[in-house]
């Protein structure tokens, strides 16, 4: 998926919701470890009730990785089931992958090609050689990790060099010799909207993937006021609070309802800046 | 293990080598397709022909991951074997992962519990709650990526603060804040080999993970030269000039031939110091 279609999912769903399939086998509804493969179970009725709302899905691979093979066959059912029944989604492999040119290469080919992902987030340690091999797929994308929404981000991502140049700044500067808007967005965490100010000065016109909005605390309406641009830019991710809103039977139609809650108020934040 | 059971190791078989296991099915003997699974057969005969040699192997995950399922699976038969015939051998999971402290939890899981690996590579760019999780379990291990191997560490890793600390030593300098010498390693690429003997004055005690020779370009008696200490303190890895010696018949003998020669430098080396 390309950059403008992704924004005509934006004005169609009139939403920039991502949903967090962090599906944890210690979490989900007790009543459904006695199916067969409870995780996609799990997941099929989530996106069932929340794809209306949602214009991209983001499984983190550590919720599969921890299940051992199960998990990974959870994790490619879930995919191919959007592929199949949602093929406007826009689909985010979580892996924060990042190593050697060759290695790297060989995470994009997992990615990109034995899973149909649209995405995979990369940590920017391992610098140039790390990211460039998945950025040769066509309308596939890179997110790099740029400032995260942890309490451990303030242990390096602030570290500043003698002309205040900030780590995180640094990443979002030199990254775009690798790609421009077109192929690479950026985590920005919501619990540090008060960046995405100076942050949209460096990258004015790139998507940024923005967890942290819920169980972490951040607001959705401040990262809309600093991070929103006129293609939209942005795409907010939650997980924990419309996954687990319930834990009941009716797990599903609650994070329906809680999907719509948020989808409601991006509705009215796509308005007011006249995008929709 | 522990410190002193890996020293234990190297002394016995006077050797620091590390195998990476970076076995890629597009690279090994051909004439291996026709078997079941290709890999874990290539990695078995390679495993049986340079154990005597080694204290260490390192499957690097991209390599498994790329195949799927049947890449999951191979690795953990590889794991399985290795623990089974040679339960003196430590095994480091090249995962390079990280993520928020909830999401690490899960990854901790998966190479502590569902796979029984000593340790796990992370990479640091999210700080303490990225790392935090891993160091739960008793004699297990976090090899942190502190200075790679690769052309792009230059793009981040070099970065200076007006008092002229680099990333790659703050990360050493911070870490140390989370774990000692018992529970945290560091990469140290072996083409940054100039840099270990500062490296040493910021970690005496640790034991750092080199790759980079061989292949890579890095000198094994740089290496030592530097990074030595009176525990030995380094694993030195070697991945593709060990693995793919030969893509003939003989490919195992030949690793074997391959590994036997780095020993002998080892030897060489360790005895020099004065530690065998």
């Amino acid at each position: 998926m390309n950059k403008s279609q992704l924004f005509e999912q934006i004005q169609k769903k009139q939403s920039f919701l991502c949903v967090g399939l962090d599906s944890d086998i210690k979490k989900i509804p007790s009543f459904l470890l006695d199916t067969s493969d409870p995780i996609f179970y799990f997941n099929q009725k989530i996106i069932d009730a929340t794809a209306p709302y949602t214009v991209a899905y983001k499984p983190n691979l550590a919720f599969y990785e921890s299940n051992g093979l199960e998990g990974w066959n959870s994790l490619g059912k879930t995919v191919h089931y959007i592929r199949e029944k949602y093929p406007d989604i826009f689909l985010i492999a979580d892996a924060k992958r990042g190593d050697i040119g060759n290695t790297s290469a060989l995470y994009a080919r997992t990615f990109f090609e034995t899973y149909n992902f649209d995405a995979v987030t990369i940590a920017p340690y391992m610098g140039e050689d790390s990211v460039i091999p998945f950025l040769g797929y066509p309308d596939k994308w890179v997110v790099l990790l740029a400032l995260t929404s942890n309490k451990g981000a303030f242990d390096f991502q602030f570290m500043e060099d003698p002309k205040g140049e900030k780590l995180f700044q640094k990443v979002l500067n030199i990254s775009q010799q690798w790609a421009g808007a077109e192929k690479m967005m950026y985590v920005v965490g919501a619990t540090k909207a008060e960046e995405l100010k100076g942050i949209r000065q460096i990258v004015p016109d790139h998507f940024l993937l923005v967890p942290g909005v819920g169980a972490q605390g951040g607001s959705l309406s401040e990262v809309a006021e600093y991070g929103m641009n006129a293609q939209c830019g942005l795409l907010v991710n939650s997980s924990r609070a419309i996954l687990y809103a319930s834990t009941l039977e009716n797990f599903a139609e609650k994070a329906g309802e809680a999907a719509l809650e948020v989808q409601n108020e991006m509705k009215y934040l796509l308005k007011k800046k006249g995008l929709i």
